[in-house]
């Protein structure tokens, strides 16, 4: 991967993904005395970054892949990507999610006629469905994270970042499966002189945090966090970028993912979900590492469930 | 008042208000088979359109009138309007407040440091202690709604909407005290050949769809809506300019606005108040009207309680 192959990708998505805004607010930069920009991921198509690495992984099959189709599992974001960039490029697919999965979930991947397969909500009885799938039906597996297209797709939000602020001293995105975080790390080392690359993780599953600690992938035994998006674990594509490219991670607690959803909520008035808060909490927890820089805050999507909110008086 | 003028009012308020952008949705535009051009006033300075009027209205002063401050009352958006735009101008502010408003609008005002004074919740007790403190201070009285500078303020939104997309065929707004609407009726007839101004009203509050009828202003017995910034009735100032220019007024049920709100806020991940929500509830209920026609909603603000949303399942 170069510098060349990060903009091939990108210029390749461009058709099947929105160029996404980036917002500013006067009253949060006083609020960590720094300047903050946000790129909304939330505006994205179908509300995350994740169209972005659905797309890409899409686009790089080749024409007899196309027509045998593709198999994900995914109770969340990628779903709904798949689905979509499908629907988009035309190709079969087959969506593995867990049975017990949001309602709200499965209706928006129906939305974009994906094809859904229920499994038990276990990951082992996902991963087992979608490798009896893959065999069975001759289609490619794309993973949700640990999956180079995947990663480059999902750099192409820090591109877009780093082209209107190239002066960006820090980039900080939530780390889940590792893809978003990975893609980063590609973008801030080719497309930036000094950008350093900042994770917000929750404590409640940090598995990324220990994982960094100890030099190998370790796991959740539990991952009970609002952040319902980040509960995943880092694969052996995306680790090795990590390890090498991210300056460090910053654990938070449920309240202060809570609290930095709430006043982004407030204050700027878009809607983003628990996940991308954890990135924006992460800052609001160490302002002294990020005072009078220039940071760039992935908002990874917006994606929530407007009945079961998380706001209390 | 001319095309001129306006332009001068708009260059007037500019350094104090943002140049809200302009969205759109695919999705929304197929739901209703037309183009939307929602001008997200939420995304305005302390969160709605009144900061144009209000600071229109303080930069209408003379230096004497400055000196003396200004008085309005106010249990909403306009309140932190004029305290955002005193405290800028370095203007002394008295704002009344009814004393049961929700403590989170009067904390916004404290925010930008409003000067509250609290009165009874009645209509009558608001203005008396307003009058009082007029002629007491020596201060400027500014109606939220009902003021021409403040009506020439609000219609800035629709100029700006108008110079981004010059082919409008409607523009649709909230009519509550009747400002808003009364400014964009001025904005569509100096600044387009074409466009038209609808209006979108609750039905349990449709006071200026009977003042259309009847041609006198009519009052609200009661007002029990959910847009709780509708529950205002029109003034001698804007009445005559609204029933001059308002193609007509489309009422709409308190389930429709909920539904629309729910739209925007799952579709568009903004975040809108429901006064904002009953136009584009208003373009949802006639789509007929609208069909292939280019249609502007001014999305009024975004300031909603967060703990006391009506999204059920």
């Amino acid at each position: 991967m170069n510098k060349k192959n990060l903009s091939q990708v990108h210029n390749r998505i461009k058709p099947y993904i929105h160029k996404t805004p980036i917002f500013r607010s006067q009253l949060i930069n006083e609020m960590v005395g720094t300047t903050v920009y946000f790129k909304c991921e939330n505006f994205q198509k179908m509300g995350a970054f994740k169209m972005r690495g659905a797309s890409n992984a899409l686009l790089s099959l080749s024409e007899e892949q196309r027509e045998k189709g593709v198999v994900t599992h995914s109770s969340g974001n990628f779903a709904q990507a798949i689905a979509l960039a499908a629907k988009q490029l035309n190709i079969k697919n087959y969506i593995v999610m867990p049975e017990n999965a949001p309602q709200s979930k499965k209706n928006a991947v129906k939305t974009y006629n994906g094809n859904i397969i229920e499994c038990e909500s276990t990951a082992i009885s996902r991963e087992k469905l979608a490798e009896k799938i893959r065999t069975e039906k001759n289609a490619t597996f794309v993973h949700p994270s640990n999956d180079l297209d995947v990663i480059f797709g999902q750099g192409t939000a820090a591109i877009e970042l780093l082209e209107e602020e190239p002066a960006l001293d820090y980039i900080v995105v939530p780390v889940g499966g590792g893809g978003l975080i990975a893609g980063t790390c590609l973008a801030a080392k080719y497309f930036s002189k000094k950008c350093k690359v900042i994770g917000g993780e929750p404590k409640n599953a940090d598995d990324a945090y220990r994982s960094l600690q100890s030099g190998k992938i370790e796991f959740n035994e539990t991952a009970n966090t609002i952040a319902d998006g980040l509960r995943t674990f880092l694969g052996d594509k995306n680790f090795p970028i990590i390890k090498e490219h991210v300056e460090r991670i910053i654990r938070v607690e449920e309240d202060e993912i809570i609290h930095a959803m709430k006043l982004i909520w407030e204050r700027m008035k878009i809607i983003i979900e628990p996940s991308s808060a954890v990135a924006f909490a992460a800052l609001l927890k160490e302002k002294e590492t990020f005072k009078n820089k220039k940071v760039g805050v992935i908002i990874s999507g917006g994606n929530v469930d407007l009945v079961n909110l998380p706001f209390r008086e």
